[in-house]
């Protein structure tokens, strides 16, 4: 399968790069590394086996690459508004377009420029990996994706041939995938582990055990679950309790973890707060749900961002 | 009038130090300093005018401090366990105990110790004053201290002669004093400040000023006050919308400032967490009120503070 990895940081990389091993043709879409990429591969460390791509597409002007039959977006959602931009040539009629990225309404914002005949879909990963270098990429833990097609009307999409398709190309290079019928029940979903990590671990400045070994803090990641919970439940969606259990079981059992947001934080990029925070708590409060911890929080990142001007 | 002030730092020093210019007896009780203002004398600068006390009753074992009419507490409530201890030797028969203390409940803790020949107040200070070295105190601005009498039944005490007797002697010493029938209703006002400010400016690590100046961290105070002002409603006390713009613009109007839990946070003080969120979190919980920022906020107090080990 011909395939596109638009962003190819510390996800991207990563899956990009298992696809590639198990023999499909993969194109990948950086901008500062493109040309340490170029000359000395794409090194991937994983406990799964290290990879290290030197015959690679590498490429720096969207633009220029190829039609492909499965595109995986793995930028920042702080950079959706280039999508469009970046997806006119890769993307073609029979595309299918997923964005591996967290947070509320992505698709939405998205979907429509995308025009009828391209399919898009979310894929949730669930999975600790950093960037430690140009074209270093350091997998730890963890890497499933779990998979749900978006539908306009925001309903159910069901699990189509198109999804059963990229989750059978995605198991053949080893890949962990859960099918999902509902992509904004699987994005509420992982909504309770975004929600209390990314934010406290930046507010805080600390990792993810430190939360989970503090009563304190280790109450406030259970309350902010719970508001998420509420806000789904508003939404029309059930998340169980049961669920909330295995998100910290989950974190209790992982190394200790920067999220994504702390590391962004640290190096100076915006942070993901308005897919992440805003559009869950204006959907909540659409539905008459007020998340008051979970915007507290919304506004601490605010006020810690530098690159935030919103009202 | 012979005049005690338990508790030596920036409010102590500048109340006491203005007791003193007014020709009462003050009796200082310090801890490390107590050697360095023997020698060189107590330094009080204010734009009302500077003091240096060199001729001055300074005591660092409060067992050995003579029985006082008026004895003003201007410790932290973190250490208010040592009270009972501290306020033995001078508080005598017909005492008048003042605590210069923010939070709520800190009469209740020390109310039934006292016995019922001493009458015990809350004085809440409105005041920008800071330590900036030993026996060296810079008063800002403000001042006023809201003076009200505790009951032991929890009830508004009124204005009695003994706190009509306190705000003259504080009066005849310039100071600017406010009379409140309800000691309740007094220390849930000031919440409306001390919660929004001093939590946020530990956790932001940013002074007054610049949490007004963006509109997210702005919006936060003052969902923050709101949440306060609910919590005193459950407890049966109306706090008027007017009164939290008076405070919203007091802080506009302030240079900027520091809080005393940002000050703490910064020299490894423990954080006064339990008697400014702790007990007004509780006291709404028990009248049916959930106050979730606020306990959101003091979970984060209490992850960032390192002699904070409660569940």
């Amino acid at each position: 399968m011909r395939i596109a990895i638009i962003g190819t940081g510390a996800i991207g990389a990563y899956y990009g790069a298992r696809l590639q091993c198990a023999g499909n043709e993969v194109h990948f879409l950086l901008r500062s590394d493109a040309d340490h990429v170029r000359r000395h591969g794409l090194l991937v460390e994983s406990p799964n086996g290290d990879m290290h791509l030197t015959d690679i597409h590498v490429w720096d002007d969207a633009g220029a690459m190829p039609p492909c039959e499965l595109v995986l977006v793995a930028l920042k959602t702080t950079a959706n508004q280039l999508l469009p931009q970046l997806l006119r040539s890769v993307v073609g009629p029979g595309s299918q377009v997923v964005l591996l990225q967290n947070g509320l309404g992505v698709e939405e914002d998205i979907g429509p420029q995308l025009g009828p005949e391209v399919q898009l879909h979310a894929g949730l990963c669930f999975i600790c990996s950093h960037k430690i270098g140009p074209g270093h990429i350091r997998h730890h833990e963890y890497g499933r994706i779990a998979l749900a097609t978006w539908r306009q009307d925001g309903q159910a999409a069901g699990i189509g041939p198109e999804l059963h398709a990229i989750a059978s190309c995605c198991q053949d290079a080893g890949l962990d995938i859960q099918l999902l019928e509902d992509l904004s029940e699987a994005r509420w979903r992982k909504l309770c582990w975004n929600v209390p990590y990314n934010g406290l671990c930046v507010v805080l400045n600390t990792t993810t055990d430190c939360l989970m070994a503090h009563p304190q803090s280790r109450a406030l990641v259970r309350a902010l679950m719970e508001e998420v919970q509420a806000g789904a439940k508003a939404c029309g969606i059930t998340i169980e309790d049961s669920f909330l259990d295995t998100m910290c079981a989950y974190t209790d059992g992982m190394a200790p973890y920067k999220p994504s947001m702390l590391l962004d934080h640290h190096a100076g990029r915006p942070l993901e707060s308005e897919a992440i925070y805003a559009r869950p708590i204006a959907c909540a409060a659409a539905a008459g749900c007020a998340l008051p911890a979970t915007q507290a929080l919304y506004r601490q990142l605010c006020f810690l961002d530098p690159h935030c001007h919103e009202e």
